[in-house]
């Protein structure tokens, strides 16, 4: 059998790995946390994304109704939660009691986020697409929200700390504690590879020191860490 | 600082782990291949997805005229690839050659498909939606292809041993080894789960004793062995 021996499925969605967001929809007084992996983002700048839904869910008549939803970014942490809120109806369970999850208010939208998420990001409903099983809901994001203790000191959001949540094929999976490497290093010179690896690994060091301080006091002091997500360049096609 | 304090941030495309796949374009003759984050499943059953590309790319032409495309999953040994081909143009680099990448003919597309992905999707081309930095098409899985070692015995498809690519703000990941629960684990009952977990671990020491012997031998001696990905449930919203 060779390596790339290829056998002829059945064709189906099997793009894969994807994200597993909490998706709210609804007040603060009725509510609903969907768990969704039909997600993406369709363009850069605004940031517009889209989130498909099943007309059957409880979730489909609040986004609909209010024309607006919140994504929460799941992690790790968060794998029993996340499980539990796309398996169980919010018709039959208050999901955010059942799970101890806390709400708290948006920005712009009436939708609540959760707290516990690193990262909410607010959407405007501009455009509802329908399919044969699922109605994709296209949104922009009209406010961003992130757990302050994934900001480094100069502003920079550390993503690799987050260990977020992805779905493969059924499956919840965490992501390796190190990447294998930042947008543009198939293409980087080898002694900006070793500057950027040294940035790196003394950003890391900072941010472990920082947190195991956090709890004993608020003050941080200054520091000249660069983040390793310095880079503006990105992989948005 | 609470854990769940917030800090509002400039409304960005934050959603991750993303997948980063190699998109196909073109004909066998004349060809590009496009790393693409910004792309996801928008219905079950037909298979419909998405890619986002700029007006901009190279492969937005060819794709343009062919209304067809190839989306080819990408793993932890293609990184190096598929930075290359996201940050690379077509226009300059015949990428293929340039990453001793073997092309090899679809089922009903005139694109070809990237032998070492493991999964390859022939999607045709249904809509095209234009958003301000990018366009978004829209297309339907018309075939799909697995290559020969991902195939249980029991015929299901190990997604687990692919070590599929994730992309997190800037950076690509593997994901973990073993998964955290597959989809509806948090209410599943005990007894159940310990069945569960046995049969993942019997299905899983049959694979390596497979792939062990797979180049000695073309020969495969018959297995009562349960797919660890038996379910048919799943996060489809």
């Amino acid at each position: 059998m060779s390596n790339n021996e290829k056998i002829k499925i059945k064709p189906g969605t099997l793009l894969y790995p994807l994200p597993a967001v909490m998706v709210t929809a609804g007040t603060i007084e009725k509510n609903n946390i969907i768990t969704i992996a039909w997600t993406g983002i369709i363009n850069t700048d605004p940031a517009i994304l889209y989130i498909s839904v099943k007309k059957s869910r409880y979730s489909h008549a609040l986004i609909s109704e209010a024309g607006e939803f919140v994504i929460n970014l799941t992690t790790e942490k968060l794998a029993r939660a996340t499980d539990f809120a796309g398996v169980r109806s919010g018709k039959n369970f208050d999901k955010v009691k059942e799970l101890g999850l806390t709400l708290i208010p948006g920005e712009t939208n009436d939708t609540p986020m959760i707290a516990e998420s690193p990262i909410n990001l607010e959407c405007k409903v501009m455009e509802v697409h329908e399919y044969p099983t699922h109605d994709m809901f296209i949104a922009e994001v009209v406010d961003a929200h992130i757990s302050a203790e994934f900001v480094n000191e100069n502003g920079s959001y550390d993503f690799g700390r987050m260990n977020l949540l992805a779905y493969n094929h059924g499956g919840y999976y965490g992501l390796d504690d190190e990447d294998m490497g930042r947008f543009g290093f198939s293409v980087m010179k080898e002694k900006t590879k070793c500057r950027k690896e040294k940035e790196e690994r003394r950003a890391r060091r900072q941010a472990m020191r920082r947190n195991s301080v956090k709890r004993q006091s608020e003050q941080k002091g200054g520091s000249n860490s660069k983040s390793k997500h310095k880079s503006k360049k990105a992989l948005n096609s």
